[in-house]
């Protein structure tokens, strides 16, 4: 089966592949009124776009979106919003060799096992390209909830994580790997260049906090705020692991260092911790929102792998062309997208709900 | 919002409080004629069930299953199949504290933040009790995907981890931990007695593979097999993180060392490694699918934490009574469950696509 | 595939067959803080309750309605609300009947064609019974919805039609026939009873209307509130046409007399007509929401009919037993409470959407 | 709220207004390997394109659609199909009085009263130009059904019915009015053109029958084959009834008239009648499925109506403008595209439940 539509009341639907014409989402159930313009979408989109340093494909896309629906004198009618990139630079290259093998850790096999064929000219549906319509649809969702900031940054790079000592929020778009520690970001550029000049590719951890969140959101049980948010990372391409708050590393705690203690504070409880990344029993506490999210090494590698062609026969395969060598980097602005996406989605059905 | 329905075609629905008359379970679009019979359902519940040991809460709870509607001569008919089991042991206690004041790290203040009020017995409906319902259902999907083998057991408690060397699947049911390597099992009774002793608690780290799930479930892109595990691993209560094959770990890795060769195989191909966890671009490949999933530790404990009342007040509580010292224990026929049910449904989704 | 539940943020799942044990609705999304009862649910299943004339079946149900769930200190918690009715008349009869050959008219055959065998006890899932289930939500659907007043009648049996001229809302509840005119009512006395008599049956149709709606409820396009209402009064046992204000009837006018004009109002505009029963573009305007609902007659009758039996050789069946030989009289609430679900859940998807 | 999505498996996405730049549908869930392109669409958006004769809207569209994803090689992939059609004659026109003052019968008050304001240029989104993309959606659905065939004739207008003792389905395609009955259509011109000249309208009724849908498809309860016909058929502009089988006309039969009895056949039951009109308990019976649409006439006429203007003042307006002076007429490609996306939707779900 395909589902391409993601969210309940707030839903959007994305299509297109890597080298098709072009490719879009369409958003349905944004609120009505909003004022939006290609120009307050577009500057998302830019920030995702490959090819702005040499740590991220040299594929040149504007990424340009165009809405086509949904807006009338420069506001979103209530009716659904479709947004299209049209896709300019496919080079022209042979794509015989994946048509014919298949590159492990890629989808290659997985889509042929489904679907019985696939389109491979780079990647085709499954490639990373698609989460371009993801930041235009997360866009759109960020004007439904203005009350919340949304702040993401990679955290670690081929293990080597920031220091939170040095954590500036400035920083993040000072350097071409959206860290918040300029001397890890001194580090990466070493680590990430090593791995791009050896045709490997490293791995990434990308964080994401949401402030502003108030105390409310999130719909038991089986659409929890947190439950969503793991269905939206986990939905990105490359991504291996989720984690709320501590994670994993809450397993390694005892109950009372875990706890996080409440006192009085203006306008709701004062926190003294936030372990629960802001979530409890699925729904918001008014703590920031706190997301990480694991993107493994990207698969395509110029060491050759093992592999096995499409007649079942041994054979071995190196992928060429234009890739990320740590496809976690933009990664940021579509774990960015993907939080607006479920947040605008859970107030509506707050909203929805409770009035 | 709420929004208590879970699967798409495979769906189930589940009701009930902590302190309830009962609590059960709707599954709605099962496949016709399996064999099924409350038999079939109840040692999935037993499994489950609490009181069996000092490690878990001293509840007791028969935890009897009925089946109410959807099965016919001893079959399913294709209509809905109701579960109800029967809250019995809701023992009479003074709530009063509860009622008036938040626990940290419970779902109470997020609750009545988001409801105006709530069913604070045995914390209604954010108990861990409501999980009974979920494996009521994953035994009913367990006779849908009958070429599948799910194995669950935990890896880690206290941050204490099993050793692979010594992993054997017949031990599981051997101890109170469901833990596969007899000698982790031996120190986790002092880690989880020292907890239980001092009145504090402990977290858990569950894994969970499932092996004959052919290549090909899964749909993408927004309901990929990996997002709708991590969405039902992430709306079990306690869980913070969840992991697809290597997980974070795979974040640390180059391009090389995380892909998994293939060569040709009898039946489809080898693969030399799974450090994707059986799925490639959201679909199955064929390898066994791995989940790991961290639990907190469990936040009734009985050292006071520092809180607010219902008036907002500065107060502080210690929860008495019941609980489980790890609630990752008993979480393992859980996540069992969401595994099973997510693979159903994934089945159907995929027939009824592909034919 | 079997899809039990109906709905989008309010939304309720039946279950339960005939003549097993139980039958019931899970209605999740309710909003929190709504007094309820089962006294407040009652009255409603009572008047849908069959044995109560001559007119309909002599089955004797006290269909007394249980809540298990999602409720406390009489109000709701905003948590799945469980609602169970025991069956209790389950006459122990011969089916074998029934089992070896398919009643024309009945869903005997196409039950059989899709799930390979059916529950043929009393009709098993495709029995008038699931319809308590929907009462039952629907009373609790009437409670989101105070500004709503639903009034339901038939205003036809067996041809034969009301005079609006006669029409009285109070007479509706004095008669068995849920008639608003008298005279009509005095008629459908004989025509009822002849075909009781006669092991026939006859059709009937129910009108239903809603006050209160105000302008501004709907979901264009495809959950308009008009679409909605003509799947949920269509997935009615029995139904086999839907209209919307003038139905069929606008079809034979001319634009000019289908208009509803509109001048200034107080609150809003007035209308001077209502060809379009309230609703517009699939939104409600203000005005009273009116459909009528067409019942063919029970296919359950004495007279033989040539049919087939389950191995497919000829046969002859007539369907004895206890039945309703008008069952568009008891039709009445199952077409109000569906009417009250409809509106309930738009009136929340539009306040999620539109604040 | 707004949803724009329809289907459950094969489900499709419109988006786009009357004179924006586009319209379009994404198709997803659909099967993979099946021939397509845009030839095969065109037809259907031919068949439905305006200003072929003078008994429709002179608006001169191409409607020619372009298809942006989801095929690769000439066939369907899996993955959502999206379908554009650019816009092309949006006459510049005045449109200050429809953004001032209500049209009775259009959806202006009711959009105006839902989100405050409205895209007013032709109707926006409530403009029947949408049902363009259906055609298109429909198109595809149709490839997945290759069993079935699919009639759609208008079999009424402004209140003179077809004989079916004239019945050709040869004819439908030789006059301007979908007919089968010649001589109707003879009639139907003067009809047709009486309306247009006096700038009134005319209502019209469509009947579509679909034959080789086999016995089996539906899924009970809440998304019964007709149950999901009526949604889909109400969902049409300007529709306002929907009957299946013999729909109000089987309210006034007896029981022993309106049974379909059964005989032994060839490769299933033999029906000697189909007052059920192919469906019994929301599943398909193996006869035909057929349903009756009623559409008003078009809303838009040259006769002054009553009306108010956005600030609620006294007014009267008279559409100009193009319109079609029967909109049934034109309906007819739509009523067959949505019969088919239910159909292959049904075909799914039963594939994906009962294998």
């Amino acid at each position: 089966m395909s589902f391409n539509t993601f969210g309940r009341l707030l839903r959007f639907t994305t299509w297109g592949e890597s080298h098709g014409p072009a490719l879009g989402a369409v958003v349905d159930g944004c609120p009505p009124g909003l004022a939006i313009s290609e120009a307050v979408i577009q500057p998302f989109l830019d920030a995702r776009r490959p090819g702005q340093s040499k740590f991220t494909t040299q594929r040149q896309e504007p990424d340009a979106v165009r809405i086509l629906s949904g807006v009338f004198e420069g506001k979103t009618t209530g009716t659904p919003i479709s947004l299209m990139i049209e896709n300019v630079d496919q080079r022209s290259k042979d794509y015989s060799e994946v048509a014919k093998a298949y590159r492990p850790g890629h989808a290659d096999y997985a889509y042929d096992a489904k679907y019985g064929f696939r389109d491979y000219r780079g990647g085709g549906r499954s490639s990373a390209r698609e989460t371009a319509a993801r930041v235009a649809a997360g866009a759109v969702a960020r004007l439904v909830i203005p009350e919340v900031a949304i702040i993401g940054y990679v955290a670690e790079i081929g293990g080597d994580a920031i220091d939170l000592a040095n954590f500036d929020a400035a920083e993040i778009g000072n350097n071409p790997f959206f860290c918040p520690d300029a001397k890890a970001a001194a580090r990466w550029e070493k680590i990430v260049d090593d791995a791009r000049l050896a045709g490997s590719s490293v791995g990434a951890v990308v964080e994401c906090v949401a402030t502003g969140v108030p105390a409310g959101w999130g719909a038991p049980l089986y659409a929890k705020l947190d439950s969503e948010l793991a269905a939206a990372m986990m939905s990105i391409n490359a991504v291996k692991g989720v984690e709320i708050g501590d994670g994993f590393a809450a397993a390694r705690l005892r109950g009372e260092d875990n706890a996080d203690p409440m006192r009085p504070g203006e306008g709701g409880p004062e926190f003294l911790a936030n372990h629960a990344g802001g979530i409890a029993g699925g729904i918001s506490t008014g703590q920031p929102v706190k997301v990480r999210v694991a993107f493994k090494p990207t698969s395509s590698i110029l060491t050759p792998v093992e592999t096995i062609d499409r007649d079942g026969g041994a054979t071995e395969i190196r992928t060429k062309g234009r890739h990320d060598p740590c496809v976690g980097i933009r990664g940021v602005p579509v774990v960015e997208a993907m939080m607006a996406l479920v947040l605008a989605d859970q107030k509506l059905l707050h909203r929805g709900q409770c009035g």
